[in-house]
């Protein structure tokens, strides 16, 4: 990646210049990135982009150029100037690894830097984050309700120009067998997919004549598109009869066929009749069409009858938004940390103060996730048994027993340097596979999922209280 | 920008070998871009992205290390790749400029080239028209619902990484004022601005602190947040302390609050009489927080009273999708111009075949846009009178006269040249302004709108229903 140091709303660099005016710039502070709600209404979402994140905290650096812009736009002394020159990251990250099944209020990432160097950082980190989870946690729901069959990524077209790349790989992080986008693998080292489109097809004298002249170049990826004219009447029997003619008798594979419009559950059932009926029945389907979790599911659960997906913009550019935030948690002066809040009219949305770590449970016996907790960062998980309970409506509980805990952030800068060894893309998808499975299915239901618990600690509980009445009281005196 | 060459879908590859193995790689395709609804259900659309379709077309350019990964990831010959070596874009794009009012079924872009080059560029070119067109025409909605108070951009954080950049710049042309993106700016040269984060508040011991000191470092650019911790009985109050007791006696402007959170609309009303009440009646009020057409539309109706508006995620991250398609509508062989369609079980989905344009009427007297036409490319509009028909119901028709006509595509390449000089970024966002100015209000309304006619000429409709059933008769045969 480039030096995207300048990747930052401009109010960082206002704020990190008042802090560098009034002396605080050697405070700490410890930043959490968290989110409110899963994306999709969905009952988990998948921790993405740290990879983007660590590019760009090495590469922060700013230089002449960049200096000169600075000094050109704002109004800031030289002093300042000089300041950013030898500034590079020097604080802690530590953070949730991508492909992790992630839930709402959980610190996904903490900062632990010098109040400039955390301010500045915030946005590009928010934007990445955002950017990464929000591919891979559409990818993963989608592939989920493909119910393993491969699913393979068709969207740069419909994504946002330069971001098609990015989101290629973190659809394949998010389970897609595949992407369309050559630049990603070329990039990436990604598996690409591709076979034919209607234009190509229009663009010969006829269908046979498009399948034929496509096979004769493409000979191991025959997957002829039928939908062009008529896909009963002409692009499935066009098909089978150059399969027939052309394709077995040269040797060639009858690989599959793709329908990309109309009734796509009858028309699957159709063409696997029409395929089995002449002896294909090695001869894949594969359906594609603006699908999404739903449509595939309801495709499901007609008696579709497919072994692939083609799915590009509900992967790759999905119509919401993944809405993490940055938000201040402590500030620490000579060894002492303080903790901070950010109150809000709705108790809901008040954040959660202090320096803190999260811990999930797995079942000893099962390996299956139990729930989360948000600790403090000196506690520690002693008992053999412990009760969650639930984020949304504290009279729920549930006691467990027989557990192991796993911390789910790690290390990844300390003191500036990179402590991380990041797993490559397949096996940060291999992760993830796993790490979804050990959740129960009523938590990954496309709808109306079960509400899995985010406990917060008692401990925390009680800061929380602490510190609301406190900034409370703080604005009462003013009235 | 980057050599972007391999930024396509791989299938745009296994066709183009296929041209190329069938000797077909130098017949000429014409394709259109075009969409088939506004997004937004808006009554319009503004284009955008054409420069870096330009930038693209501009690099295009298979270089060893491409090669290299075509080699190794696809059965493509030597002569292939040698051909793709010396590839470079000769073809012709004609296209509507960035920042134009545009509608449904209209050719926003057209290709003419030859067969392998007319496909490769495919992908790029409808991920960076989507893009662009998506940004700017929310940009657009949201900046005219403010009706004239600046709206200034501030979503890098929402958006998709590295698409921030670009998207940065759609919103201004778009008619944001400003971006809080410095990495656009630093690039593009767009106006930044920014202030404040709740973080910085409290990363001092009180607000009042956190004011001061802000306006000590950056004097000239007071606009204070106000909703940290309440905004009526601490943050406004403050303020205004601040002012009189810092700001003033040291010459400095109270420019103005900011509140992101809350009754946006009570607050706002309460804050003027605040600020009015204690002599700053220049004092600005900005307001943010998740605002788009809707909301910004509501404030207004509800009596709020405010001076500029933050809005981020919905400008450069909205729950949306441009859907640009990018067909085939003619293939031409030794000077014969052949017209091709892509039939649709929806007849309103069935392509207009062709070689095209668009023209679009205005009145002579009033400036006003009275419609589209498109029309094949060797027509003319002759007559003083014309009839033009709505698009969705072909039975409501309207005839003007006295009108001057203009045509929307201009030439962007010819024979691989660029011959198109490009308008700055601030030229763009006024020509948009000023296009958008001549259309009536019903067709800008936010919920909605009027539909705005485009015609399609009658030598066209004649031409689609002679194809339809040329197509339809050929598929016949086969039953």
């Amino acid at each position: 990646m480039k030096n995207r140091t300048l990747m930052t709303d401009d109010y960082e660099y206002t704020m990190a210049y008042t802090y560098f005016k009034s002396h605080k710039q050697n405070e700490i502070a410890y930043f959490d990135v968290f989110f409110r709600n899963n994306p999709f209404n969905s009952g988990y979402s998948i921790s993405c982009g740290l990879d983007n994140i660590i590019e760009f905290i090495k590469n922060l650096h700013f230089d002449e150029k960049r200096i000169a812009y600075l000094r050109k736009t704002h109004n800031f002394d030289e002093d300042f100037l000089n300041y950013l020159v030898n500034l590079k990251f020097t604080g802690d990250i530590f953070a949730i690894p991508d492909g992790t099944v992630v839930f709402p209020n959980e610190p996904i990432l903490t900062v632990k830097a010098n109040l400039v160097e955390a301010q500045i950082i915030e946005t590009a980190i928010l934007s990445y984050f955002n950017h990464g989870s929000l591919v891979a946690t559409s990818a993963k729901r989608i592939t989920e309700a493909a119910q393993n069959r491969p699913v393979m990524e068709f969207g740069a077209r419909r994504c946002q120009g330069e971001a098609s790349i990015e989101a290629s790989k973190y659809a394949i992080i998010g389970g897609c067998a595949s992407t369309s986008n050559d630049e990603a693998s070329y990039i990436y080292g990604l598996k690409t997919a591709g076979t034919m489109a209607h234009s190509m097809i229009e663009a010969y004298d006829s269908e046979e004549e498009a399948f034929i002249e496509y096979a004769k170049a493409n000979q191991n990826n025959c997957i002829f598109l039928v939908d062009t004219y008529d896909t009963l009447n002409s692009g499935i029997p066009t098909a089978i009869k150059v399969a027939k003619e052309f394709l077995i008798p040269n040797g060639y594979e009858f690989k599959g066929i793709r329908i990309d419009s109309g009734d796509l559950a009858y028309l699957s059932k159709e063409a696997r009749k029409m395929l089995d009926r002449e002896g294909f029945i090695n001869t894949k389907i594969c359906l594609s069409n603006g699908l999404d979790e739903k449509t595939i599911t309801s495709l499901i659960n007609q008696g579709a009858i497919f072994d692939s997906i083609g799915a590009g913009d509900n992967v790759v550019a999905p119509k919401e938004r993944f809405n993490a935030v940055y938000k201040l948690v402590a500030i620490q002066n000579n060894e002492i940390v303080e903790p901070k809040i950010k109150l809000s009219n709705d108790t809901a949305k008040t954040i959660n103060p202090g320096y803190k770590k999260v811990y999930r449970f797995y079942d000893k016996k099962t390996g299956n996730a139990l729930g989360d907790v948000v600790l403090l960062y000196d506690e520690k998980i002693t008992s053999d048994k412990y009760t969650l309970i639930c984020p949304t409506d504290r009279n729920k509980t549930k006691t467990i027993t027989n557990y192991t805990v796993r911390e789910l952030q790690v290390p990844i800068f300390l003191d500036g340097m990179l402590v991380y060894d990041e797993p490559s893309i397949m096996e940060k998808r291999d992760y993830c596979t796993q790490e979804l499975a050990k959740f129960y299915p009523e938590i990954k239901r496309i709808d109306n999922p079960h509400e899995y618990y985010v406990d917060l600690s008692q401990k925390l509980l009680d800061l929380k209280d602490e510190l609301i009445k406190k900034y409370k009281s703080k604005v009462m005196v003013k009235k």
